[in-house]
C-alpha cells in the first residue's frame, strides 16, 4: 500500500494506475444509490478533486453514504481507469476511515456563495475552488519572485517594519507604541513624552523599504526586498488595503533604462512561472473569473514593451481630452483612464511612460537635464494601468540636498541616506511593485479582498 | 569588451582569463609606487575582491593612486593569471574612471572596528567582510527555506502583521493605532474609544502566524509562513529582538513525529544549502567567527538527531543538579544550561525533547493519554539549545474547549478557530523556527543584532 496525495496520482497516473494506494483527504461531495456511491476528495495538495468509488460491499457502506461535507477521511483502495468522461481514472475504494466527521452545519454547502460572504469566513473559504486557486497562485507567484531574484544573485533584504521615520512621506503611518494609551506619560511642557516608549521615541509601520534598501544595494549591488508594508488611510476601494506585501528591487551601477529591463523581465517571468507551475489554477481563472485573461497574460508575455515620456503621453492624450472625466494637460498626475488608454487603445500592451514632472513626485528621484522632470518610470499593463513605480535615483549629493529643501525635509533625519551619496554613491535605480496587485492582475480577481488571506482595511481586522 | 562582475570571474574564470573585460565596483584599498600600483575592488556581486593592477602608462595614474576607500570605478583591463600567491588572477588596468569618488572620513577604514561600533553605522556596514558575509547568507538561508517547502509542494501564506487577537498570549505585544495619542476618544464611561481608531477595534503587531495558518493548513494540507513578528518585551539580551523574522510550517494529516521529521530535514536541508551556495562566506566565518563552525554543522548533517522525553530528560538531568545553577525537577521548564547538557554531554548532536508538562506549554498543544503532558517538542542544538519549537495540535474539540477554559480565554474570541475542529479537523502539528536564530548559528555571530540589518530593540529604533 502506498501513500500518495491527489497531486501524486495526477502528476504520475501512469505510475499509481491499477496500484494499491491509501490516501487522506476532505469530503467535498458525496452521493450514492442503493448498491454504490461516488465522493468527490480533495487533499490540499491539488487543485482538483479524486473521484472515489465505493460500494455496498464495504463495512461502513451506509455511513459513508452520509457524509458531510469537509469530513475527513483516509482510503485505501486501487486506482481504475474511469468508465466516466469527466476525469481519467478514479479510485475504487476498499475501505474508508473516518478521521474526523464535520458538522452538519458546515457553511460551504455546494450553492454559490458571493465574495462578500466569503470574506466573512475567511478561515474557511481556501476550502472552495477559487479561494484555493487564489491562494496556491499567490504562494507560486512570491516563489517566482524570490527565484527570479536569487537566480541573478540578488541579495534578499528584510528591511525593518517598524521605523522611526516617515521614509519619503509615502502615505499616513500607523504609530506603533507600547505606551498606556489611557495614561500616556507627559514631559513638562505637557506634550507626549515618547522618550517614555518601548524604542525611546516615536515609532510608525513602514510605508516602504526602499531608502533602507538602497544601503544595501551600495553594499551588494543588486537587492531586493520583499515584505509587509502599510498605509493609515481611509479609502475604502477595491484596490487598496491597509496592510499589502511589496517587492522593491535596487540596482547599482544602473540608470532609468536597467531599471525598465528588469521590470519587463521580471513580469515576464513570474507570469511564465505561474502558467507552467499552477496551470490547472490559471485554467480556472480564465474559465470562470476572466476569461480575457490568457489572451491578456500572452499579448505581455509575447510584447515587448512600450516605451514613452510622459511629455509625449501627455501630447498624445491632450488629442483625446473629450473623452476623459479628467481633461490631461503638462504637470498633471495621469489618472487611471488616462493610463488605461495609454496602455489599451494607443500601445495596446504594456507600455513604461518615464521621465514625469518633478512636482508630482518623490524628492530622491534623479532630476534631469532639463531641470523640470525626473528620471521616474511606471509600467502601465492593459485591464489595470500602473502596475510598477519606479526611479532612477538622484545620486548627486548636491542635487539631493537642494531637492530635500523644497520638499521641506530636515537633512538631519537624512544623514545616514545622504551617507550613501558621500562615500561612493553611483548610479542606481529602483522600482515598488504591489504583491497583491500583481495576483490580481494575474487571477482576474477584482477585489484585493480576495487575494489577502485575512485582509486588513478600514475597519476590519478580523481573525 | 565583456562587462562582467568579479562573481563572473571568479566562478568562470576560464571564460575570462587573457580576455579584455569590464567593470564598476568600489574601492577596498589603494597602494601605489611610483610605477605602477594595486587596488583592491569589491562590486558587491561576490564575497571576494579583485586585484587590479595599474601603471604609470595610465593616463590618470596620479589621481588613482590617491583613490580615497570606497570610491566607485569603471575598469576596463585584461585578465590575467597572477604572478602573486594571494589570488591565481588579477585585472591589468587599461583604463580607470572614477564613477564617484568617496569623502575622505569615510568611516570604514583599513582598521578593525568592533561590532558595537558598526551598530551604529548599520547603513555602511554591510561594506565590511563581516556583515557582507553575514547579510549575503541570510538571504541565501531565506531562499534555501522557500525552496525546501515550495519543492515539497507547501503553500506559503502571508498571515497578517496587524492583528485583533492576542493570538496565543506568545508575547507583550506593540499596540497599532492611528488616534491622536494627545487626545484619544473617549466613550461615556470616560474609557477609551477604540471603535474610533482605523480598524473599530483594538490592535497590534503579531506574536505569531500559527493560528491563522492553521486554517490554511485544513485546506491545503501543507502550508508554511515567513514573516516578521514582534514582541515588545524588554529583555536586553544579545538572543531577542522586539521585531525579527519567524517560519511557521504547519502540515495535516501529521502527527509530532512528522513534525520532528520534517524539521530534521529541513535543518539539514538549509545548512547544506548554505554551505553549497555561500561557501566563500561560509568559509569566512569558519576561519574568523566560530573555529568550531564547520564541525558543528557537519555534525548536524551526519547525525541522525535524537529523540527522548521531557520526564526521561528531567530523569537524566536530575542525576546532574549539583553542576546546574537551577535544579532540575519535574515540571519545570528546562534552561539554557539544562537544554545544552542534553545536547552537548549526553547527546554530543541534536535532540528533540518531547512531551512536556501541559502546565508550562500553550493552550492548544495536544493533550497526552497520561492527561498530564502534551505532545510538544523542542529541538536542542550543540552550541545553542532551543532552536525550534513546536507540537501537535490538538484537534478534538471538547478537549480543547476544556482546555482553553483552564487558561481562562474566552471561546468566543476563538470561534474561528475552534471551527477548524468541529468541520472536518483532522490531527496536524506544526513548529516556529526563529530565523534570526537560525542564521546566528549557521554563521557563529553571537548578538542578534548583528544579523538584522537594522535592528529593534529596547530604545534602539534608528534608520
Amino acid at each position: 500500500m502506498q501513500l500518495v496525495t491527489i497531486k501524486d496520482i495526477y502528476r504520475e497516473t501512469d505510475r499509481f494506475l491499477n496500484q494499491k494506494v491509501e490516501l487522506s483527504g476532505w469530503v467535498r461531495t458525496v452521493r450514492s444509490s442503493k448498491a454504490f456511491g461516488f465522493i468527490e476528495i480533495n487533499d490540499g495538495s491539488f487543485f482538483e478533486n479524486l473521484q472515489v468509488v465505493f460500494e455496498e460491499s464495504l463495512a461502513n457502506f451506509a455511513e459513508i453514504g452520509k457524509l458531510t461535507i469537509s469530513s475527513a477521511l483516509r482510503i485505501q483502495g486501487t486506482l481504475v481507469p474511469s468508465p466516466g468522461a469527466k476525469q481519467p481514472f478514479e479510485l475504487k475504494a476498499e475501505s474508508i476511515e473516518v478521521l474526523a466527521l464535520s458538522a452538519v452545519d458546515y457553511p460551504l454547502q455546494k450553492k454559490r456563495h458571493t465574495f462578500e460572504y466569503l470574506r466573512t469566513i475567511a478561515h474557511l473559504r481556501p476550502r472552495t475552488n477559487t479561494f484555493a486557486a487564489v491562494f496556491r497562485v499567490r504562494s507560486v507567484v512570491a516563489y517566482a519572485i524570490h527565484k527570479f531574484f536569487q537566480e541573478k544573485g540578488y541579495v534578499y533584504v528584510h528591511t525593518p517594519i517598524i521605523t522611526g521615520s516617515d521614509a519619503e512621506g509615502a502615505g499616513e503611518m500607523f504609530r506603533v507604541t507600547a505606551l498606556d494609551m489611557a495614561k500616556p506619560p507627559k514631559d513638562e511642557a505637557g506634550n507626549l513624552d515618547f522618550s517614555k516608549d518601548f524604542f525611546g521615541r516615536e515609532t510608525s509601520l513602514t510605508v516602504s523599504g526602499q531608502l533602507n534598501v538602497e544601503t544595501y544595494c551600495m553594499a551588494f549591488r543588486n537587492v531586493y526586498t520583499f515584505g509587509p508594508t502599510f498605509r493609515a488611510e481611509n479609502s475604502n476601494t477595491a484596490r487598496h488595503a491597509a496592510e499589502f506585501w511589496m517587492i522593491e528591487p535596487e540596482i547599482a551601477f544602473a540608470d532609468l533604462h536597467d531599471n525598465m529591463n528588469l521590470a519587463e523581465e521580471m513580469m515576464k517571468f513570474i507570469i511564465q512561472y505561474a502558467l507552467d507551475n499552477a496551470p490547472e489554477e490559471m485554467a480556472f481563472f480564465n474559465n470562470f473569473v476572466d476569461k480575457t485573461l490568457f489572451n491578456r497574460l500572452e499579448n505581455i508575455l509575447s510584447s515587448e514593451f512600450g516605451h514613452i515620456t510622459y511629455t509625449e503621453a501627455v501630447g498624445l492624450l491632450e488629442k483625446e481630452n473629450a473623452n476623459f472625466e479628467y481633461p490631461v494637460h503638462w504637470g498633471i498626475d495621469l489618472q487611471t483612464e488616462h493610463e488605461r488608454y495609454l496602455t489599451e487603445k494607443i500601445f495596446k500592451k504594456p507600455v513604461f511612460v518615464s521621465d514625469y514632472p518633478k512636482d508630482i513626485k518623490a524628492f530622491y528621484m534623479r532630476l534631469n537635464e532639463d531641470n523640470k522632470t525626473v528620471a521616474a518610470m511606471d509600467l502601465l499593463v492593459p485591464g489595470v494601468g500602473e502596475i510598477i513605480g519606479g526611479s532612477q535615483r538622484e545620486e548627486r549629493l548636491e542635487v539631493l540636498q537642494s531637492r530635500m529643501e523644497e520638499f521641506g525635509l530636515n537633512a538631519e533625519d537624512y544623514g545616514w541616506y545622504l551617507d550613501l551619496r558621500k562615500y561612493g554613491g553611483v548610479k542606481h535605480a529602483g522600482y515598488g511593485l504591489g504583491f497583491e496587485r500583481v495576483i490580481m492582475y494575474l487571477t482576474g480577481m477584482s477585489n484585493i479582498r480576495d487575494v489577502i488571506s485575512f485582509p486588513r482595511t478600514a475597519n476590519t481586522c478580523e481573525f
